[in-house]
């Protein structure tokens, strides 16, 4: 699972901060989620390939999340595009789009679907054979959603030296990966525990941005493996957090403890801090896996 | 007069090239000419102040040009603007960005005037005791126009030595300036053309982009200063030219000599060409006075 931060400041470009948008490869699949503005360029700059952006997250309308969206999907056309792409968020999205692809006379040659997100409940948005999307209700100044995304169980690990002593014919090898015991060339049944090891344990992120600190949504996102949540305020503004509905370093710190998540990295920065380390140290005395987000940085899990 | 270039590349950006957006500062005016993505970066990268820019024109909908728009008047509202803006461009604008600032819940607290377009002939649409703007008819694929920036006529230069011999009392100065005879203090009338020099000439500023090879604008640009054109091929593409709606190196350079303009500025590059030389080099063969815009480079005329 490897996560590229291509922004991750809140609103208010500057020269060197982008707003939020990154892009999530997990089990051989890749999510782009939110598209602030410039997220064509930073795409390039991390040298992350068009043709294998397939499904864009947008987590709600305000523009440090979505006024990039236009500009890549008109980027995808002007590189003549075949693949479908699939947007999924908030509605009114597929309308902003449209009427900027209609005046500007630029419909696309591709298949672009839009998935529109009303639900104010959890849904599954997006499911194959390797991995599910779910929404996270999140509690913001507009409808909001956040995303959770979970890896499938891979089949179980062939243990091949035992495979080999009790004999079971290669046709069966699939039937073994998929749990089930079977008869040996010997004619015996072999107990699947005996011959198969556990798959490695399904990896999940979990994408919560913006928000205010929200203890409801603890219970869905429980023991998942990395948690990106806003951090927009240190302590010394929290006042802000509420009446803003966003949240502090040690608000989004509460929420990973509890959900029992194995790292959490803090995002959507305010830009009136001169320094991000702040949000780490504040955090920490909460909670300890803690990683920063930073526009350009790589994680991988 | 200064013509600062923010983007000058056409369509498709590139990590390190941006799309249309220049501001010109012309008699103490400052107005952004077209809003491509990520221009408000770029507008603090080059240091202008956004308090300075009250006027916004956009030349045509295609998204290379107008993208950035929503996102700088969302900064605005960010950074509390009280000053009033106003945006110039085709209609179908107001829409564009009013439904995304109605959906992200963030309308403007400052006061924004939209100037919708729609007539194919040319009109005065901005003036002040300083400046005039009209629009130049372009023929692109969508509904286009070029705006033709003039510095009206300063007053007349007193001459210091001649206003003292002539015994003319300083009240008198302002109508002197103004181009009247007065009457000296002696009781003796002074013809205006003794005491006063003309004024500097008036420069102007004709920005063409996007745009065919379109002859039919000369006699409104005839003897302009400057005149930014269109240039998104060279030679070797001059086939693309036509049924896209640009021009090349060549055609801009003819449309400049033919309008008798001091300097041609060429630029809305397409990204295919590895140098910008050659837009020069092949430009010069039919007008001396080319300059290459470039990201970045400041022109003070």
């Amino acid at each position: 699972m490897k996560l590229t931060i291509l922004g991750c400041y809140a609103a208010t470009p500057r020269t060197f901060t982008n707003p939020t948008s990154q892009v999530l490869e997990i089990n051989n699949n890749l999510f782009l989620i939110d598209c602030g503005e410039g997220t064509q360029v930073e795409l390039r700059r991390n040298k992350v390939k068009f043709s294998r952006i397939k499904h864009i997250f947008i987590s709600h309308l305000h523009g440090d999340h979505c006024f990039g969206l236009v500009g890549l999907i008109s980027t995808f056309r002007l590189l003549n595009r075949e693949t479908e792409l699939h947007v999924y968020g908030p509605k009114g999205i597929k309308e902003i789009i449209t009427l900027q692809l209609k005046l500007s006379k630029s419909w696309t040659n591709y298949p672009l679907h839009f998935h529109e997100l009303v639900s104010k409940d959890s849904e599954l948005i997006f499911e194959n054979e390797k991995v599910t999307v779910e929404t996270i209700p999140l509690d913001h100044r507009i409808y909001t959603n956040g995303f959770l995304f979970k890896e499938k169980p891979g089949p179980r690990k062939l243990l091949i030296n035992e495979i080999l002593k009790y004999n079971i014919d290669v046709t069966l090898y699939q039937s073994v990966k998929m749990g089930k015991d079977v008869v040996s060339n010997d004619g015996e049944l072999i107990p699947n525990h005996l011959v198969t090891d556990s798959p490695e344990e399904p990896k999940s992120y979990a994408f919560c941005s913006d928000t205010a600190y929200k203890p409801s949504m603890i219970p869905q996102i429980k023991n998942t493996t990395v948690l990106y949540h806003e951090s927009t305020f240190l302590e010394v503004n929290k006042e802000l957090a509420a009446p803003t509905k966003h949240s502090t370093a040690i608000q989004a710190a509460l929420i990973a403890k509890e959900a029992n998540v194995k790292t959490l990295i803090l995002g959507h920065f305010s830009t009136r801090y001169p320094s991000i380390e702040m949000f780490k140290e504040e955090a920490t005395t909460v909670f300890e896996q803690i990683e920063l987000a930073d526009d350009g940085k790589i994680f991988t899990f």
